[in-house]
């Protein structure tokens, strides 16, 4: 079944000990499509600039992902710049210029309304609630959030949650959010907001998937190399949503809900082996379900 | 089967965001010989002052563990004293004592030289090599180390390490000793140099346990309040040590490693609930078999 993803678009300028890159393409929204579109179709409602190159259109094209709801604005596109330090764990933000992205008003085009499964990234919380909005009665609505929407917009950031099935957040979030720092305590906090599942990533260390009833965790991958974190986070998100929305399980079941967590591992261990979305753009799906079973070998005892 | 362990007993001021304590029983020894001791007999090889705490005798009599290798020698026992960050993630040490031990020259009785299983502590390489000469032909010699003697006595490390089985380290421990920081990496390096099991632990996130035909993670249980941290490392030694002991399994069997690995994880979370070695002195096999069938719960997809 279809899934729906709204976030940003964006180029990024990227610098790790591995290596720079000016501007590659990225934003959350393409890293959570691209993830997901190796399970189904994906719908992508964002904008760009009028700068915005062909090739990463084609790119987004190729990879089954519908771009009706890809706004082109006059102006440029979304720019970021980062660089991290040696070991990766932390990064600091050089350039922040949001362009066109500054008066982004999500608007879906009709035939998106029904989109079962939705996704809304990072964005203002009263922008995910005017998607939301716009939608039909989708079968899933999960979201992710930021440092910045938990300080400055709490009250907004509450009152749409509450709609939400499932909130994917970092640990730092989790803790701003809820006042918590142990995460099984963070947890019970943010479940009472109202989404029935979280899920705190937790970067190389994997995450934790939080319901009413119980919890899972699933390690991160061992990498030989991380090349480059950007979207990783994004990536893991796309991965879940995707193997949900793709086998079209009900999104509810717990077996379900840990397969597609295993999966968000996946496709965030694989983000990290290239700069930007190098690796997303060059995976298939044997990959991903390979990375999956070696998931299976090394958890099982 | 017996373990016998080989290390520090000390006394130990703590203090963290919940308290603080100025005189609590601690040291390597006393926490791997409690851990393991839930899962069958131990022998513990140390070195006290003539300040011990009969009650302090008594506890470690209680449980199972032989006392004819604690040597008692005229002078103060270890004293170590240190304070931790508010999210308990870092220590700074505010006194080291060695006080009898710096003299320690560890002495085996003659029936422990015949134990099938052997856990060198962190002590000085040199000393390490001495109790593995003392031993007739155990079936399993395990080990740990720590930055010190990795950057002063490297050669003597190297040199001992060649002997061991399984080599237990952390994070840091295992980037400082092989040069490479991605874990995979490391563990190569490591293993090249002897042990045929390595398992670097990882904290709050667990442990991966690396042997040439795979490796193995386990996460670390989600605890609601971390009161203390101190020992944790060393009872996941002995949690592993003592299920390895306990059940007389072949300790080169993958499936029983796996098993261990998760007793060890199982064991240093308890360790973290109370001051020192609190938990560990009240704690029963049934809380401990019930938090090893919670681990598979949460892992299993």
């Amino acid at each position: 079944m279809s899934l729906l993803v709204v976030g940003s678009v964006a180029y990024d300028g990227i610098e790790t000990p591995h290596g720079k890159v000016d501007r590659a393409l990225g934003g959350s929204a393409t890293y959570i499509s691209l993830a997901a579109s190796f399970f189904g179709p994906v719908q992508l409602v964002a904008v760009v600039g009028d700068d915005f190159d062909p090739d990463d259109l084609r790119l987004l094209e190729s990879r089954n992902i519908d771009l009706e709801g890809l706004e082109r604005a006059p102006g440029k596109t979304f720019y970021w710049a980062g660089v991290y330090s040696s070991d990766l764990n932390d990064r600091t933000t050089l350039t922040t210029d949001l362009n066109v992205f500054a008066d982004f008003k999500p608007k879906l085009p009709e035939r998106y309304q029904a989109a079962p499964y939705l996704f809304l990234g990072n964005i203002q919380p009263s922008l995910q609630a005017q998607v939301l909005q716009q939608m039909n009665t989708p079968r899933l609505v999960a979201g992710d959030t930021m440092n910045l929407w938990i300080r400055e917009t709490r009250g907004q950031l509450l009152d749409t949650l509450r709609d939400w099935d499932v909130l994917l957040v970092n640990d730092s979030e989790a803790r701003m959010l809820s006042g918590e720092y142990q995460l099984r305590r963070a947890a019970e906090k943010i479940l009472a907001m109202g989404p029935a599942t979280l899920i705190i990533k937790r970067g190389e260390y994997g995450a934790v998937l939080f319901r009413r009833d119980g919890y899972f965790i699933t390690p991160g991958f061992l990498l030989e190399t991380v090349f480059d974190p950007t979207g990783a986070g994004d990536s893991f998100a796309g991965g879940f949503m995707g193997y949900l929305a793709g086998c079209g399980a009900d999104p509810a079941d717990p077996a379900a809900q840990r397969q597609a967590a295993i999966y968000g591992s996946v496709l965030g261990s694989f983000c990290c082996e290239q700069f930007g979305v190098g690796r997303l753009a060059t995976l298939t799906r044997d990959e991903i379900d390979a990375r999956y079973r070696e998931f299976r070998a090394f958890t099982q005892f």
